[in-house]
């Protein structure tokens, strides 16, 4: 139905304009140079007329091993080779584009969401992505090779779509200018009833800090009323906001800040299977089915500060629960039955079993049950006097 | 399965402490002077010995009328009374105790999520919330009354869970440090690659911008993409990503900001049906069931800058499309036979038209076909040339 034909035709595609404003930190380094000894690799069979080969390691909870001391599910040594042949040639030639375009980003200081790179692919001929799936399948792998060398997708310039939760607080986040490369200071303690969101990227930020501990929050509603009423200044901690399961941004935010600042993490979230088994879980051993990216994006050291079981009881919330529905208690029990994690932990069988028996569920913002405030004048800080108390 | 029987026990519930640090404002006023009659009208009905009525607005489409130079949905003269009896005097009195909390809480300078506030009623007796719809309804009943004498929720001092989305650009924003009073100066030039997340409420912002135009952004990838490449800086305008269909506070924030700095508002968003009819639709004049807000919450003057159909065809971004499903289908079809907004407005019937004859549906990042930047070094440039070329 184009109407009006018009003559008007897109420009050709430009290489991207360079724009590098700082000059390439070791680990982009470490990513051009896997990029290269790849291609070099494939090359150089190529020149001696063999089938080039590239492995990659298999995602899969089959290779995968977990040790409770390291804390997260590690990547086994299972290796899938993809060699190049009639069948594979597609997806062979779709790695290696990808893995130039990563190239020219790190040169160019610039990135790409995957939904990008999929349609930038729609210039390759032949070599196109029929559809995300496909795109997202080929990056999986490249992003399983580099986590080898402690890279993260986010390294070879991959971005997420989703950016992190919100943060306010004791923290200085230090950025760069994208242009100028100079240093941009955001003290997150200047926002008002606002906050700081959490970039899709954050392996560039760095941290200045003097609080005591980060207390990670499942609620927006939660989060607002720490903040309005400046929780992080009378505790002396840094407030993340993590909307439910937290996004990788979040997660590696939190990752960084907590080891690099050596300070503790505390999760807040509702007392039922999901803020247990997904959103607090996620946070501290990463998912199965991702266990190449756990080793960065998870953090190990967070600690499980309430809404707990038995907080129901001492605090009396016994009339501000909610029925457990069935897809709870399923939840419930998958996690003591298939969980690796939950498992290796006395304290969470305990504290999951006594959940069921009970059979109902509380939300954080039940303790306002007793007053909007009594989480801030109350909850918190007993549960702080306390940390050893937390669940693991 | 309380093993150990705890003798701590929750203190009683105290009253909020004051923590105003401003005077109260003239919404504040306004707002206290309605919820002071309606209580007054309440308390001579039964001096009288005459049972007490509450009148409320009807929340529906039956009671709404439109008028395309207003541009949004109002509320018509249909009222609904709610006369105390045997059967009406649990919802009497449920609503008189949430109007005495925002009395409260406006004294105090505090609020309550929609979900803490029912919690807050578990502690009244009788008069308690079985479930969140029933204070929901009672609420919603509330904030219509309220809207008659122009004060939304958020006056009455009940904040959504949700905050707004994000924003970057050349725009400064005041907020009030809820200790002081003083006024916090947020420069929402300097925040690297992340972003200022707008709070639940943003009654009480004031800004500062010498900015050209909003560009309100569906997706995280292209907000992204235009704040890491500084585009804000190019363009002279102001970012903000809606994340799909925005929340309250993030349609209230642009509204504000576009009335108070008179700056036109300008939505990019995918070409399909949802971006189109939901996204844009809501932005632009509001949703249909929620008529009694829609006059703090919409944006009137918005205009669709794109991806429009035609720019499928202009920018030959044909093989980077996707098929349109039947339900998307459908919600053009919708859109054409049911919704006012889009039968006022000639464009919108030849461009929904066009979409569904092509059969296809353009995301964003589409664009990235013809290289990462082509959006900020053609597309947006190309179209901005002409702004009297955006759909209305």
């Amino acid at each position: 139905m184009a109407k009006k034909a018009k003559k008007t035709d897109p420009a050709p595609v430009k290489p991207a304009k360079t724009r590098r404003a700082k000059k390439l930190d070791e680990k982009d380094k470490l990513t051009l140079s896997l990029i290269s000894s790849t291609a070099d690799r494939v090359r150089r069979s190529i020149d001696q007329r063999i089938l080039p080969e590239l492995r990659f390691p298999i995602r899969s909870l089959s290779n995968v091993k977990y040790d409770s001391k390291i804390g997260y599910f590690e990547l086994g040594r299972g290796r899938k080779a993809r060699a190049l042949s009639v069948s594979t040639v597609k997806s062979f030639a779709q790695t290696l584009r990808l893995m130039s375009i990563s190239k020219e980003m790190v040169e160019n200081d610039d990135f790409a969401t995957k939904r990008e790179a999929y349609y930038v692919s729609k210039n390759w001929g032949d070599a196109k992505f029929n559809d995300q799936p496909e795109s997202d399948a080929v990056m999986d792998d490249i992003e399983a090779l580099a986590s080898l060398d402690g890279l993260a997708r986010e390294q070879l310039r991959f971005y997420p779509e989703e950016h992190g939760g919100s943060v306010a607080g004791n923290l200085i986040v230090i950025d760069r200018d994208p242009e100028t490369g100079a240093d941009v200071v955001i003290d997150c303690t200047g926002f008002g009833s606002g906050s700081y969101s959490i970039p899709h990227s954050v392996e560039h930020l760095r941290f200045e800090t003097e609080a005591k501990f980060v207390l990670a929050i499942e609620t927006g509603g939660m989060f607002q009323r720490l903040n309005n009423h400046k929780y992080w200044k009378t505790a002396s901690c840094i407030l993340v906001e993590t909307m439910g399961v937290p996004t990788r941004a979040t997660r590696r935010f939190i990752r960084r800040l907590s080891d690099e600042k050596k300070i503790p993490v505390y999760a807040f979230v509702d007392c039922d299977p999901y803020g247990i088994a997904n959103i607090y879980r996620t946070l501290k051993v990463g998912s199965g089915n991702a266990a190449h990216i756990n080793r960065f994006f998870c953090v190990p050291n967070a600690q499980y500060l309430g809404v707990t079981p038995q907080d129901i009881l001492d605090f009396k919330l016994e009339d501000a629960t909610h029925v457990l529905a069935p897809v709870d208690v399923k939840r419930a029990k998958d996690a003591l039955k298939n969980d690796p994690f939950f498992q290796a932990h006395k304290a969470w069988i305990k504290a999951i079993d006594q959940l069921v028996k009970m059979g109902v569920r509380a939300e954080q913002q039940a303790l306002a049950k007793w007053g909007l405030n009594f989480v801030i004048e109350e909850y918190l800080p007993r549960k702080l006097a306390n940390p050893k108390s937390f669940l693991p």
